[in-house]
């Protein structure tokens, strides 16, 4: 399965990937805002296929993660269906309508029930869904299904991402070769009027269904749970792990197995990897910086320093700037309300320099050291609280110019 | 005291302004860091005058910001010394040491204890304070204290703030006629490399130490601490308020008297506005804008979706661009972080423009009414939550391409 693998061209980097067995897919062109690219995308799952998911926490949730999550509760899914151009988000009832209806018309042609589909949508948040669009083009789509297809699929979910996101791997398991292979799109944690970071990453490997819901939400805490573009979580976001099984290794039942560790390892990897591509391709994104903060005592305030200085505009237009401005930093710290932060303990890094110390800036630093690190494409934030063993790490990008252009200009 | 009162010419509007009896002021140019202007500004306050003072809640608070605090608990003030162009933050225990050397220096010159003075500064993070040239500038600025000085003193603390805010008043109170006069600087919640907004208000009423505290508590409430650029929390914020009671009213004592609501008022009309000027003067502003949230369950869940709104880049760009993207509002309602939230009860308007209801796009609404509002230079966005009677105001601006001009090119 592995040997014979196609290269996948230009576009998606000289990246090997791999098929899934028991995954078939197919993009094409609806017309739902676009025109001249594909805009849809199903995917079909095996029989026997198990699905877990995680969606956004948006109170706004669109009316696609609302019927995604009724009919995951409802049954194992046998068909992705995934639009982009329209987000079906705040659209009322009539938007849980438009979902179900998508969801039926493809059940009718691949022979399902309707909560055998799930249904995702990215692109502008309130305006009607073209469910007789994505109706009409569902019969040519479901005539070419093809377990190859995966990059076309990577292209058809994008909106404002400049490139696709395909990431693939393979593992061992029990003797045998299972691989794994996701997309992703997302190129804000919400984009303009484009709503959403999406990803369905699917293994051959077989997976008990609770066993692969822990896995994915441990991977998705490390990586898309970790990254921040602009701070505004969207109101379609969504993750979907599925594990169809036709590698043919026993079910992974046991969240304590050896190979519940390498199925493990290869979801984190994928997903870290899917992440990093969001963050590399964010709007306006000139630098892939990475906040890590050290010595925290627990790893929510962790997380909460880390946040702070990842969403701080001044920190963001510094690093656009490549200006090693750690006063911005250190105030961004001192507001991420840490209870009782002894401030004198903090050490903050640029990269492998040491810039502030003992609440002041450290003695040997120097501007040009500073600048180096500034100047690089990635940059490395590490702070050191000095109050427990906790740890956490954000992925960020910087602000500038191009931000503010694509997210004010966008729809003008 | 007011009949004749000189006009405030050009820069500062056509204002009336009234001086403070009990109050003399000097502003000079001491060289901390601008050529050609003052930088430098001494506040000399009667024998008998009562000072409150907040300040910011960032755990790295600045030098300045620590040992005021410490002097306030030790002493009425008998002067405010504030410098521009050097924050004295991030400066270590020599920060504190140089802080500290300033008071000494002008208490020796004014005849008082050092911690009589309360030191405040605003300028560049990180950099040493050259208290050599503060103590030199000094003895001039004492030989020429002038309670006219008012419009000299708005323009000595100014970083990177477009206009001088000064603004003013008169009460009538137990039949006499009271002042109340302020000047702010800020121009961000943290400007550039500068940190910092200060804000110094006097009157010449007598009120009472406690109460003064609680009618600036309550005024800062609703003005300084309603408002947001872009979230970041300086390392120097204080505000101060003087009572020099020169006026010859009778002590306000109580909380609950006729005269305190008069003295309310007048504290709170002058820091609203000039926690307005300050946000009209917002790094790279080109619109004023008001979050209103209504029927809340409690104020703290409406100031979280007001500041969610008000700190999103996707509402602040699309604000700049005069786009009625409602959406993006909608999501960033969602993800305020309110516990069961029901979407279906919300509803959103733009000025008078009814623009979500019912969870979705309000059926009259249309795009050209969206669009008309937001072309206008204040804009209200208001937030209705159905789920009780508490209420939240923000104060924001919009993110344009200069924000990011004038934070990413500041050192540079």
């Amino acid at each position: 399965m592995t040997a014979s693998d196609p290269v996948v061209p230009g576009q998606l980097r000289d990246l090997v990937w791999h098929p899934v067995g028991g995954v078939r897919l197919a993009a094409g062109a609806a017309g739902i805002r676009y025109q001249g690219r594909d805009d849809l995308l199903v995917m079909e799952l095996a029989p026997g296929s198990r699905c877990a998911a995680v969606f956004t926490r948006n109170a706004f949730c669109a009316a696609p993660v609302r019927v995604a999550k009724t009919h995951l509760g409802q049954a194992m899914p046998r068909y992705l269906l995934i639009n982009a151009g329209n987000a079906n988000a705040g659209t009322g009832r009539r938007g849980l309508a438009d979902a179900e209806s998508s969801c039926a018309a493809l059940a009718a042609l691949g022979d399902c029930a309707a909560e055998e589909v799930l249904p995702f949508s990215t692109g502008v948040i309130g305006e009607h869904l073209p469910v007789d669009r994505i109706a009409a083009a569902l019969p040519e789509l479901l005539g070419r299904l093809d377990a190859s297809a995966w990059p076309a699929a990577a292209r058809a979910i994008m909106t404002t991402d400049r490139v696709p996101k395909l990431i693939s791997r393979t593992f061992q398991i029990d003797g045998r070769t299972a691989s794994i292979t996701g997309i992703a799109k997302g190129a804000g944690m919400i984009c303009p009027n484009m709503a959403t970071m999406l990803a369905f990453i699917a293994t051959d490997a077989a997976v008990a269904p609770g066993v692969l819901e822990a896995c994915l939400g441990s991977a998705v805490t490390r990586s898309f749970n970790a990254i921040t573009v602009d701070g505004d979580t969207s109101t379609n976001d969504a993750c979907v792990l599925v594990a169809t099984g036709a590698c043919g290794n026993p079910e992974i039942r046991d969240g304590a197995s050896p190979e519940y560790g390498v199925l493990q390892s290869a979801v984190d990897a994928v997903c870290v990897e899917l992440a990093t591509a969001i963050v590399r391709d964010a709007e306006g994104a000139t630098k892939l910086v990475t906040v890590q903060i050290e010595g925290a005592a627990d790893v929510d305030e962790a997380r909460a320093v880390a946040y702070t200085i990842a969403h701080s505009p001044l920190v963001k237009t510094a690093l656009f700037a490549s200006d090693p401005n750690w006063g911005r930093i250190l105030a961004a710290v001192g507001r991420a309300g840490v209870r009782d932060l002894d401030i004198d303990r903090i050490r903050i890094h640029l990269g492998e320099v040491l810039i502030v110390d003992d609440g002041g800036r450290a003695p040997d630093y120097t501007e040009e050291a500073g600048a180096a690190v500034m100047a690089e494409p990635e940059i490395l934030i590490r702070v050191s609280l000095g109050r427990g063993p906790a740890e956490a790490r954000v992925l960020t990008c910087d602000l500038s110019y191009d931000y503010v252009r694509i997210n004010a200009e966008y729809r003008s």
